[in-house]
């Protein structure tokens, strides 16, 4: 249940099974089913239902129990959001609006997913991993702490679909960058400070610290080569060089070190 | 109206001209206009519309009729959700979250459409077709029964937009697959069984039982010479040799008919 | 406060210092913030919100000022749009579902958006400019009046993302089409009356009534010798010369001026 300090609208459906911490404010039209849990000082805004039924429900109502939503403290849910039962987000999380997460997906520290993104279940984000809009993320896949995907980026999970046979989504390791629509291919695995071209296909794995780009995608070089377009940075990759916008203190190597570490 | 046995959360506007039948659920915060069907033991999730009105109703709303929208038995509309008037969907469709599916549109029993997608209207969609994440279906296209749409592919109908001379949507024959990102032209006839390959462009129409790849698309072999990336497949396709998972028992053909059938 | 000849829904959240004009048709379930300005015969469909919170709202709540949310005359917001704080958008404007439209944006006469378009702000998209289904437009992009972009168009705005040095969105000028899935890159002049091949990756500027095509793409002809593919027209591109439906009286060029104006 509220206790004393959390702000819920008047219009929006919450579970006597639910549990918000003090200084959570619940907007308007929401629905927080059973079994949810949000850390304090969380927004959840309008229109956005956390605790979602799984497909479970759907097939046998009588028998269904949900699993714990757990939601961390100091989080952003835009609005029309879409967070299931199974999912666990740890605190400083934040969303843009329209965002869809399914059961078993396990969040980070400080994750950004933009709107419109898609998270189908069974993953990983890591912390401060940062989903720009309109991200699909299959089922099993790994997005790596630092991680980026910018919009449209498509990350797959079934070689030769539709199969159940051997369906793995792809792991985007660390300080890694995947442009704009770009899609990878299952099982693929993006090196520690690759960076994926904008509407590149990526159907095999990309060495650390590679720079990819076609359809198919190859490797056309290296990030320490790729210069800044109008000559205002001395060098654009590792990019936690020069932006560190949005990152706590402390938690991004310090910038004398990109010689040896990435 | 609603029968004894549907159940109607108190949040939501139903009209006293829409019929929902017995054992129908239906979220908090959903709008229901009149006539609108919904058969038996269907879920309609919360902030869910059926029976929005079509653009005729903003140019003039007093001589608005609404068409009819028909929903079939044992259906489930996940949240937020928008269903036009003039919609007519079989028994035991499923979909995901924030679809869109505008008048006109057919879409036959069993069909299951993903989250994010967008079917403009004027088109059908044959039985069990499966329609993934973020799927685009312009006007006037068809999917017949079988069909795999992954997510982000888009089905065009301008061959030089914008016009209005000769628009016409692809054809997606049985069987066939149709990878992540794909684009398919105006008018293209996808054959039965074909594979588009992911993010490819197809301008040209695809044989039956042909791969398809690249920007823009060409042939790059036969559906029976594909193998199984880790081997524990004899044959990948045709999908449903292998594929059966949410089919009903004795709709797909008998995986020993494959040599000649498909 | 709405004067008399506003309707809005009971059921719908509106804010004692929004103003609704005369006529103003406000859906179930929406949230309608303060200093929301909606001109008269104007619809906001349900479980829309208008005047939503910037991030400065979260960072400060208590010093929180909303910016004004300014929204033309007769204009029609689809159920579940997210329209910020800090928008301009001028008169007869419409928009599909699941918009979002950013604070900065500039919005002008008779701009029409598509379903789950995602506009990030600080930009400007010209009067009569239409925006299909599921268009990104990053911050500090400019649309020119009549401009097309079709389903899945992205433009970009970081030359090697992650940064913010040197930020800036394409320009897309009038009369210039923009085809599916095509990405345009940071700072690319799209010229007047162009063509972008569908499903392209546009890196350098296009010259006026070119078309270009490819990923990366190149110029591969001029729009005067685009044909019909049924041959129903005689001339496709300047499409305004065989393309009027949806756009007021006297606002396109006239049909004959097309061999010296674009």
């Amino acid at each position: 249940m509220a206790p004393d300090g959390a702000s819920v609208h008047p219009t929006s459906v919450v579970s006597q099974d639910a549990n918000l911490g003090p200084g959570v404010t619940v907007g308007p039209f929401c629905v927080i089913h059973a079994n949810v849990t949000v850390g304090e000082g969380s927004y959840v805004d309008s229109h956005s239902v956390l605790g979602a039924p799984t497909a479970e429900f759907y097939a046998s109502p009588a028998d269904y129990e949900p699993p714990p939503c757990r939601i961390g403290a100091r989080t952003v849910i835009r609005s029309h959001c879409v967070v299931y039962a199974g999912v666990e987000i740890e605190n400083e999380f934040s969303c843009g609006h329209h965002v869809t997460i399914r059961e078993g997906s396990q969040i980070g520290e400080g994750v950004r997913i933009g709107t419109l993104s898609d998270l189908q279940g069974y993953l990983t984000i890591g912390r401060f991993a940062r989903l720009h809009s309109n991200v699909f993320v299959a089922q099993r896949s790994t997005v790596d702490e630092f991680a980026w995907l910018f919009p449209y980026v498509v990350l797959g999970n079934d070689p030769h679909p539709p199969s159940d046979t051997c369906t793995l989504g792809p792991t985007i390791r660390r300080f890694a960058v995947v442009g704009a629509g770009a899609t990878i291919f299952p099982a693929v695995d993006i090196g520690e400070g690759a960076v994926v071209g904008a509407m590149s296909l990526v159907r095999d794995d990309v060495p650390a610290r590679s720079v990819v780009f076609g359809v198919p995608a190859k490797v056309v070089g290296d990030t320490a080569d790729i210069r800044c377009h109008e000559g205002r940075l001395e060098r654009v990759y590792p990019w936690w060089t020069h932006f560190r916008r949005g990152y706590p203190e402390g938690v991004l190597p310090d910038p004398g070190e990109s010689s040896d570490d990435a």
